[in-house]
Order: C-alpha cells, then sequence, then structure tokens
C-alpha cells in the first residue's frame, strides 16, 4: 500500500492510522532481527500518536495526505526528546533538545513516528554496514548491502516496515539505497527542503529528500516539506510549486535528454537495456527523446570528491582526535580530508561553476535527463569491488558513477525502480532543471504507471 | 574641482572638456615624473575623446553628470586595445579584447579615459611599491607610500591629474590609498558593482568602487557603476538606489554605532581625536551616537587571511612557476597560500558567516558604524613596520586592520578625509549595512560639508 492509496483507506473507514501503525510496528518486529534497519523504534510513542491522528480525524480536523500516516527518519535528523546518533559512536548518547525542520514539518502533517533508520555511520558511505549499529541487510538478499548511506530507509520502505523514510543525499546516499533496495528516491533541489537540525556531512552538497514506495507519495511528502526556513541560510525563498502529479500519463512536449556518453558505459548490462526500456516507454507516452553528450562527468565527480573529503573533515574536525570511535572505513576518508591543500579546493569550487553552467546549458535544450541510477547492484556486503566484466571497479566508485556529479549541480534526481538483475533491485535516474521538482516527479509518475516494477516487492523474508 | 562642480561649469559653458582634459594631462606630465601614479598615460586618445564629449554636448546628447569628466583606471581593469598589466610583468605586454564592465560603464557615462593608474603588484599589497613599474609616492610627502594596493588612483585623484580614478578592494585597496592620500574612497556591498573584465585577486573579497575628491562624486560614479551584470555570477540583480544626496544636512533619526572596543585601540592619537571629532559632529547634526561592540574584528581579520591566501593562490596558480617573474613580497604571500589546508579555509569560511549574523545584529541596532579608516598614516617607502608608542606592528598588518574585515563581511564602507597628522591625511571609515550606499554616502556628504578637510590639498609639488 502506498501513501496516496493509505490516504483514501483511512478517509473511506476502511483503516485506521492505529491499525497502520500496529501493521508497520509487526513488520517491524518480524524484520528488524533479519535487517536490521532501525537504531530506533518507537512503539508505544507511535500507536499513542496514531490514536491521537486518529481522534482529530474524528473530530473533523484533516491534516492532509500525510495524517496518520506512518514514517520513520534517517538517524540525521534531530527529533526532540529522543536519540539521534547519525549512525556515530559519538553520538550514541545524543539526545537532542530540538526537533529538525524536516521532524517538524512532517509531525505538523500528522506523520506518526515509527522510529530512527540505520545508516552508513556518519552518512559517509554506501554500504551501511555499521560497527556500532550493526549490518544493515538488503531486504531482496540479505548477503547484500542495502546501499547507503541512507540504507535503513531503504530496507524499511521496500519492506512495508514504514510507508517513507527519510534520507539524505551528499553523494548519493537517498539514490544509491532507494535504487539497490527497490523504492522510490527523490534528491530535491539545493535548498528546496531545509537542513535546520539535521546533522551535517557537508554544507554544500548535502541534499534531505524521501524514500516511498510511488512517485507520487514522494511528490506528497515534498509538498509537506519544500519551502523557506530562515533558520538554514541556504534554504530558497523561491516559491513553492504544486507537485503532485496530477495530469494523465501524457508526456507530450517533453524532451528527454538521453546521453550518449558516460552514463551507459561501464554498467551492468540489464540496468543499460532496462533503462533503454523506459527511454522507450517515454517516447511511447509522447515524448521526444534528445541525445545529448554529458561535459566530463569523471572530472565533477574527482572534484565532487575534494569538495566532499575537504568539508566533511571540517565538520567532524573537532571529534577527530577520539579515532577509536570512528569506523576504519570513514577514518581513512577523513584523514585523507585533512591534506587537501585549500587552493585545490577553491579550484574544485570554481570548476563546479563551469559544471553549473555547461548543465545549465543542457537543459534549456532539454526538460529532463534520463540515465540509470547507479551501474551495478547492491554489493555483496564485506565486497569492497564490484566487477563489469573483464573490469573490476571500487564498489563506492562505482555506486557512485552517476548520482555523485548531481550533488554538485545542486540539481533535481529522481530514482525509480525499473526491474530486477541477478534478483536485485535496478533503478532508472531523472536529472531536472533547478527547482523542476514538479516536473521531474510528472514524468516519473507517468513512467513509474506505464511500467509493472512498481509491483515488485522482495519476498521470502 | 570636484566631478559635480565640473558637470556644472561644462553645462554653463565655462569650460569644455577638451579643456578640463588638458589641464588633466597638463598636470600629469607635471607629476608624473615626481609621483609615478600612471602605468599607462592615454593623451591623445584621451583629447579626441574629450573632444567628441565636447560635439555631442553641443548636438544636445548629454549622457549626465559624468558627460565629459576625465578619470583613470586601476590598471585591473580591462581595456579593449589598451595594455592592461595589474602592475605584474605576467601581464607586461597583454593587451585585452574586451572592456571590463566597469570600462564600458564610464565609457557610457561619457567620461574621457586619461590612463591606467599604477598599483601594487597583482592588487595584493598597501604599498604601491611596485617591482616592475616603479614606485609610486605619496603626494603629500614622496618619502611615504601613497597607499595600496590603489596607490595611483590615490595619488593621482589627490593631485587632481583626474577627477576620479577607479580602484580595487580585497582587504582595504581602495581605502588605504584614500585615506592615505586624504581622498574620498568608496567599497561598495559585494555584489552591487560587476566585476566582469577585472583582473580577479580574490573571488569572494574583490570588490570595484571609486577614489574621488567628494562623497557626492563617489555618489555619482556609484550611480554610473551599479547594477546586475549576467556576465558576472555574483553580481546583485538588486534593484539600483538613487545615491546622489539630495536631503539637507541633518541626521535626525540616524544612530550612528561608535565601537568601544577594537576600532580605537592601538591606533595614532591624532587619528582617534578626528574620528571622535567626526562623531561629534555627527550628533550635532542630529545623528545618535550609540555606543557598540564589536565581534572579535582581530579573529575575522586572521579568517581573512586564510581566505585570501587560499584564493589569491588559487587564482595565481597557473603562473607561480614563472618565479622571477615576481616581487619577492608577494611570491611570499603566494606560497603561504599553498600550505592552507582545505578544512581550515573551510573553517573560516564557516566563521566568516558567524561574523555575517553578528553585524546583521549590530546594524539592525544601527544605521552605520563609524570608525578610523586605518590607525596609521601612511608608512615611508621601505619602512615593514609602523610605531604606536611603544609598540612596532608590522605596517601591512596595521594598515589593514580596521578595513580588512569589512571586505569578508561584504558590507558598503566609505572613507572620508579627516584632518592631517605629521603632515600626512588621516581618514574616517562608515560602514553601512548591505546595500545601504545611499545612507552611507547621504552621512558622509553631510560629515564632509560640515568638516573643513574637504579644502586640504598636497602642496608642495
Amino acid at each position: 500500500m502506498t501513501i496516496v492509496e493509505a490516504a483514501a483507506a483511512i478517509r473511506q473507514g476502511k483503516v485506521t492510522s492505529r491499525a497502520l501503525t500496529e501493521q508497520c510496528l509487526s513488520t517491524i518486529g518480524q524484520l528488524q532481527p533479519k535487517l536490521n534497519a532501525f537504531i530506533t523504534i518507537l512503539g508505544k510513542e507511535a500507536l499513542s500518536q496514531a490514536s491521537q491522528m486518529d481522534a482529530e480525524l474524528q473530530q473533523g480536523h484533516d491534516r492532509g495526505p500525510l495524517h496518520g500516516i506512518p514514517i520513520a527518519l534517517k538517524d540525521v535528523f534531530e527529533t526532540k526528546g529522543i536519540r539521534t546518533t547519525c549512525g556515530s559512536k559519538l553520538f550514541e548518547h545524543n539526545i537532542p533538545q530540538r526537533d529538525s525542520a524536516v521532524t517538524e514539518k512532517l509531525a505538523t502533517a500528522g506523520c506518526v513516528l515509527l522510529g530512527k533508520t540505520g545508516m552508513h555511520e556518519l552518512a559517509y558511505g554506501i554500504t551501511s554496514n555499521n560497527p556500532h549499529f550493526g549490518t544493515i541487510r538488503n531486504p531482496w538478499n540479505p548477503d547484500h548491502v542495502p546501499g547507503g548511506s541512507s540504507g535503513g530507509s531503504g530496507a524499511a520502505v521496500a519492506t512495508e516496515m514504514c510507508f517513507m523514510a527519510m534520507g539524505s543525499d551528499t553523494g548519493g546516499s537517498i539514490r544509491i539505497p532507494a535504487s539497490f533496495c527497490g523504492t522510490v528516491g527523490l534528491k530535491p533541489t539545493y535548498g528546496r527542503v531545509s537542513r535546520y537540525g539535521v546533522m551535517p556531512l557537508d554544507f554544500s552538497l548535502d541534499h534531505m529528500g524521501p524514500l516511498t514506495r510511488s512517485v507520487r507519495d514522494a511528490a506528497v511528502v515534498l509538498q509537506a516539506l519544500a519551502g523557506h526556513d530562515s533558520r538554514d541560510h541556504t534554504c530558497s525563498n523561491r516559491q513553492v510549486d504544486s507537485y503532485f502529479p496530477t495530469e494523465t500519463a501524457s508526456l507530450a512536449r517533453i524532451r528527454i535528454g538521453i546521453p550518449e556518453n558516460f552514463y551507459f558505459d561501464r554498467s551492468h548490462p540489464a540496468i543499460v537495456a532496462a533503462t533503454q526500456k523506459m527511454a522507450m516507454k517515454a517516447e511511447q507516452l509522447g515524448a521526444t527523446l534528445v541525445p545529448i553528450r554529458v561535459p566530463d562527468i569523471a572530472g565533477l565527480n574527482a572534484i565532487s570528491r575534494i569538495i566532499l573529503f575537504a568539508e566533511a573533515t571540517a565538520t567532524v574536525e573537532p571529534y577527530l582526535n577520539r579515532r577509536s570511535e570512528f569506523g576504519p572505513d570513514i577514518l581513512a576518508l577523513f584523514d585523507q580530508g585533512k591534506y587537501i591543500p585549500a587552493t585545490e579546493y577553491v579550484q574544485a569550487q570554481r570548476l563546479r561553476r563551469v559544471f553549473q553552467l555547461e548543465f545549465a546549458r543542457i537543459l534549456a535544450a532539454v526538460d529532463l535527463i534520463l540515465t540509470p541510477t547507479t551501474p551495478n547492484v547492491a554489493p555483496r556486503i564485506g565486497e569492497n569491488t564490484v566487477r563489469f566484466g573483464e573490469l573490476e571497479e571500487d564498489a563506492r566508485l562505482a555506486s557512485t558513477r552517476f548520482v555523485r556529479g548531481i550533488n554538485m549541480l545542486g540539481l533535481p534526481a529522481l530514482s525509480i525502480p525499473c526491474g530486477l538483475a541477478d534478483g536485485l533491485p535496478i533503478s532508472t535516474q531523472l536529472i531536472g532543471d533547478a527547482f523542476a521538482e514538479a516536473l521531474v516527479l510528472r514524468v516519473g509518475a507517468a513512467l513509474e504507471e506505464a511500467s509493472d516494477h512498481r509491483h515488485l516487492r522482495p519476498s521470502g523474508l
């Protein structure tokens, strides 16, 4: 069941928030030992909040489509009085005194908070293999990672432990677990969703967004989250659009750019084929496919890592002397960050602007760009490389290859499932112009409707 | 004569642009051997341009208050077909193919270009003691520096070689030579004046503005320069105000903050006394003086140097292997820039934001802040330290102490002469809120009118 379906069922009296919450908690109870998707589960609190939401509705107070919907938050979102760890030993006992803007807005919208999902330590990796809070497992195959850093959110949404889980995305951390777990994942435009009260990894690359079971659900959540927040000075005061796709599936007059270079290179053949099939579906729905050439994305990814290393290390610097409280993988990344010269960082920021202008030119000629989300399926737990035919590539570099650069550009990007390969989910990415979330979601919803993949669910758990 | 006076005289038929230009060229001819204010002098071209401006006026085509006014540009502003050196051997033979936005706008406003003024090499210093284009001298005492980096502009405006000369200001480079030479100097808000076609020193600290002989002249020039320019992506699209002060001298209801800390410490006693006298004049004109406490400006200056070192070195990096073409002072600065870690740069930018917020709070309580421009008078040529009683301080650090931090905040700041000490000019600085140039100029004009210092001119040359 999706949020949209649950919202309708609640209003038709077919189900209550309490019943949905009980169902989610039961699924959590059953799957948490197998998947370890949560760091904190709020059983009693969620049930009481659900009852309150039901009472409100009975009294005629309807907060809208998220009223009574059970959800979860990645453990980077501060929750007043509820432990927020960021997947780190540093914050093992951290009880925030405030809610993040996202926490607050979802509560105001009527969401029922089921708990805080597990993640890659400090949101700095793609496996969610957490040394402090345990390994999170992929619901399609527990020997594989769920992706990261929002791995718990991906596993929880895919298995109906919750209707939606929030993620954060610095170099793909929403889209990668969405792709590896078979959910929808939306990284909005930089500045569209407030980051107030979110533990930062990288000021200029962090984005907040939902993982959901449908594109329309992502639209409903974005509608609740988008908008200015003076407490986050990077938050845009640009007007909020209407995100819920109401139009029928016709994509007439929409120009979709299909990259001739980079985005279909060195990929799992099934992922290339499935993404091409999505493009053909878009064409059948009336869209015009336009072959495009993208600038040097490998170079963009390289300067992205310079910026990420420097900003992430700067963020964590006050804690870096507590070395035993870090996992070895992220400690190596933070240590690398110390030795980047400021001049390289400045040059990377200058080059970033050049890439932004090049993409602005591309997005003046097409409305959207369609690519695979990742070139690979979820790696096995403990395997640090993935294979493309004869070629072996670092799993982190491969998994972020098609998503990381988009954070540098600040553009909105939506990941939607497009099938299975080797029994694991694969996804297509739609990249739009800045603040063009409404169009991205509309095209995403049309493609989702036209495909069967929305019915795919992990089985055998 | 000021621009405002010259503009009136031209329209009254008392003088022509040609006559003004001839007069300026004659003064240049007389003083250039003594002061070395210019790198390039455009005699013939200026005369022909002046004649054209006169002809236009006779035909009834009046471009406004700068029509026919002879001016000069610091040699950082690109001029199509005219050598632009940035005071550097690297660009000794550089003939740009384009005009800077400032060059273009002043030409459109009718200014006659007399030449390109000398400067500290690559705008990276306060002495204007240039190893490639010669020492520039202070018109009040040729044994002293004119200040920098816009030293040629300061010397030229003070001695009536031109009516206005443009400067650029990264850490005080407009206000310091204005103060040391006894002219008005205006550093506008970051983003108010386009930097297109200006050789950059530091992307996040560079500002462009005029040195003039009166505050109203600075207002006339800003009016011609302010506004959006899509070719400079840091240029603001905020609406341009009316900058020319038309009100009478009353300063009723204007709250002027007088810092209790930092800005009157470790200064030449005559500078402290003269600035306090300016504050009392403001009070007599109706302003309310409000004692304020400023945050740790020494700390702000320190992080400013981190940002400056890193960004300046990044800018010059492609040329740094040509070591023999750099003067030793700036080579040392560029070399220091290489060894700043990116994490320090990032922390400096984060702290910068904190200071911006603290100043925003101060400027919500007062309209302006009044301080000395520099704690010292112009140092002697070749002297690297200045004395404050028993204390000796590096001349560069002392001269930039009250001005450098304001570049970090991006706020507008106006330097106006407030007397003489040891036979050399001294000045007061007015700092306003972002984009509040109109108010800064209005108060500056009132203080200038109420004081005698506008009549001070260097003599004995």
